[in-house]
């Protein structure tokens, strides 16, 4: 086989057979296709598509490109949450260890924060000790244990996904429904599981602007994980205002001890009992979504989920005093307030615009080498249909550098409309699967 | 800039600036992009196109990527042809000593054979001792003594062409008119021109199958030039089936020594002709066209041209003598018929599928190391319109290796169709510009 021919047949909307896209895929993660001509084929896929059979087959081979976790050992029905990714999506932290709690194993294989969305491992490192490098063989005991994992993928897990990552991030192909869908499915459907739940965001703060491409990246992601006989299960979620107040990492951290802890804000804690009942019931530990949402509130109320927190951040050699006294999470040393110029209601809070904000203070990268300083971070305190007045403080900036301070202003100056009159949107717009 | 910002708008079907263009073109052919960057641009480009705006630009930041030839000390209006590619196109070989021997100036920069058609360059290299590779300082004193130059792009003479060029052949990113028009039009620009005339092939043996597309890059490279102040004319020539009776290296040469002498066949003769006097024209060397194939004929009525190729065989380091003696060119040592199955009329002689057997045989490359055989070729004794009666000879294959010849038969016997009746097609179709 050869390259070339499947780059030209591409461009001219034609199909790969699964076994031009499995030689491809291998061949490239052993470096015998070179980057350039990987990038040509990546952008005839963002221009011509990948059909459902070709969406499935390059799930498959980039699944077996490494490791597959062997949970066996773990007896607890497997099910993980993923979500594409959104401002103040903290939801992981407090669901992974409130299901966990329910019963199942949640073995959450989790990334980095990209572009203006934070990631789940830069949010757990800001516990003090917080290791996200698990080697896979610590991953089953851990597992049975304490029925949850939250790591990082090792190198040996799906290897043709971390190449290709990085080459797409270069090149402008990251926007293919077909490679979102195998980027995602290929390290999900190497966990091991048992089924899947999708938090797919929609709104200026997810990473696709348009609405009706990412229901279709939801539909694709349910049929390849039908294809792989995972049941796979989304929720159609709402990403134009940041999810709970707090945005940056430390401060998400101690957002999601407060849902645990039976006080954190209504959107969070919806969020979370929301999709706990989809893994509840995937896991076959409810039969209906009901009793699958009084499960969790139980678990929340008995303070079950906060223990199992605590037992994975200890298990994780972080520091488990956190859950208790989160003032022992790291701090910025600034605050700033912005308040509103006018009285009215707030008719938009723009998640984008405070995602970016949030990276400009040191909470993100903005490229690949950058630091992330795990204190500084933004409180929101007007979200849309909240009435104010003139002077009422719309958010906290917790800064610690000041030109960046300023560069963060300039930005989120920008992320509050004051209006008449609006209406919340709803959080959650459509079940699939 | 960025490299990644300019490929995402290009994918999104914005456009890019002058300055952008510049400074990607710069960047690249000094090693600042990577491959793969400009892999994924490109392919890009492919998908998008390039507006009449982006493709002067992009031509001119190639044509500023190297050396400009400086050709101030030559007296004559200096025009030259480019062809877009053919089989058995050999018309420079009589059309460049033609129009020096009526007083214009030809540096011609040629290329090599691509895909199933032949290349200039490997034409020339099969009179014994022909040198193309010309030193830039080589060419004005050559042009002033001759009028006629035939040679390769030196390394100088824009380089981002040569890497481009490599780069689009390996990811499939040739086939856009933008980013072919630049490629020629680029190289010719280098030339210092006062005019140049394009011969742009429509047909199976065409290097882009649309005639439309074909028609559209006549247009294009007419506009570019119109924007660097330099007069292009085009014409659209049929190609669906071979130019003249030889299609290979040496035979060709005798083949277009034999136009100069004025026995060549008609369609080669008339395509020289007719392409001179364009040449005269932009020249200036005659105001009508009349008068211009009038001085055509003229230099191959009293020898002039014939004269003019032989100095400048003889500039050029190559064996003068095969202009009177065509003997002394390289030959191969078997010959094999192909003789037609059923008596009727030649409906199809097929471009394609005899440049492809002509290449099967040695007389081009299948990949870029391949050596050329000079000597091995294909003689067509029958094209569109002749009648034939069974066991009449349609080609003639002049071989050297057995299982070669085997590999060139199986293609060339499905070269032809015979049927009831057909016409010749046109030679010339239609002048833009």
């Amino acid at each position: 086989m050869h390259a070339l021919e499947l780059i030209t047949r591409k461009r001219d909307g034609g199909r790969l057979s699964d076994e031009e896209i499995a030689w491809a895929i291998a061949t490239y993660t052993k470096g015998g296709i070179p980057e350039y001509q990987m990038a040509a084929l990546l952008m005839a896929i963002v221009w011509q598509g990948l059909d459902a059979g070709e969406r499935s087959a390059w799930t498959d081979a980039m699944l077996h490109s490494g490791d597959v976790l062997d949970l066996s050992s773990v007896d607890r029905p497997k099910v993980d949450k993923h979500s594409t990714g959104g401002v103040g999506d903290k939801i992981s932290l407090s669901l992974a260890p409130l299901v966990a709690a329910c019963g199942v194993a949640v073995p959450m294989i989790s990334g980095r924060g990209l572009a203006h969305t934070g990631g789940t491992l830069d949010k757990l490192e800001s516990i003090p000790g917080f290791r996200v490098g698990l080697e896979p063989d610590e991953i089953p005991p851990l597992l049975e244990k304490n029925g949850v994992v939250m790591a990082a993928a090792s190198k040996t897990l799906v290897p043709a996904d971390q190449k290709l990552y990085a080459l797409r991030d270069a090149t402008g192909t990251v926007p293919a429904i077909g490679l979102i869908t195998s980027s995602i499915m290929s390290k999900k459907l190497a966990e091991d599981l048992d089924g899947l739940v999708l938090d797919v965001k929609v709104g200026n703060g997810a990473n696709m602007a348009d609405p009706r491409a990412m229901r279709e990246l939801a539909r694709t992601m349910v049929q390849v994980g039908a294809d792989h006989d995972t049941p796979v299960k989304a929720l159609v979620t709402e990403m134009s205002q940041p999810l709970g107040a707090e945005v940056g990492n430390a401060n998400e951290v101690a957002e999601s001890i407060a849902v645990l802890r039976g006080d954190g804000p209504s959107d969070v804690t919806e969020l979370t009992i929301a999709l706990g009942a989809e893994m509840l019931l995937l896991a076959g530990m409810a039969t209906d979504e009901g009793s699958a949402r009084e499960q969790l509130t139980a678990a929340i109320g008995d303070g079950t989920g906060l223990e199992v927190m605590e037992r994975m951040i200890e298990a994780q050699d972080g520091d488990p005093g956190v859950v208790s006294d989160p003032t022992r999470l790291p701090t910025a040393p600034g605050t700033e307030v912005l308040t509103a110029q006018d009285d009215g209601v707030v008719t938009e809070c723009h998640a984008r615009r405070i995602g970016v904000s949030a990276i400009r203070l040191g909470a993100g990268r903005e490229t690949k080498k950058d630091r992330i300083d795990p204190g500084v971070g933004i409180t929101v305190h007007a979200k849309v249909g909240d009435r104010v007045e003139r002077g009422d403080t719309l958010a906290t900036v917790h800064w610690r550098d000041e030109s960046r301070l300023a560069e963060c202003l300039a930005e989120l100056e920008q992320a509050w409309v004051i209006g008449e009159s609006a209406t919340p949107p709803p959080l959650i717009h459509e079940r699939i699967g």
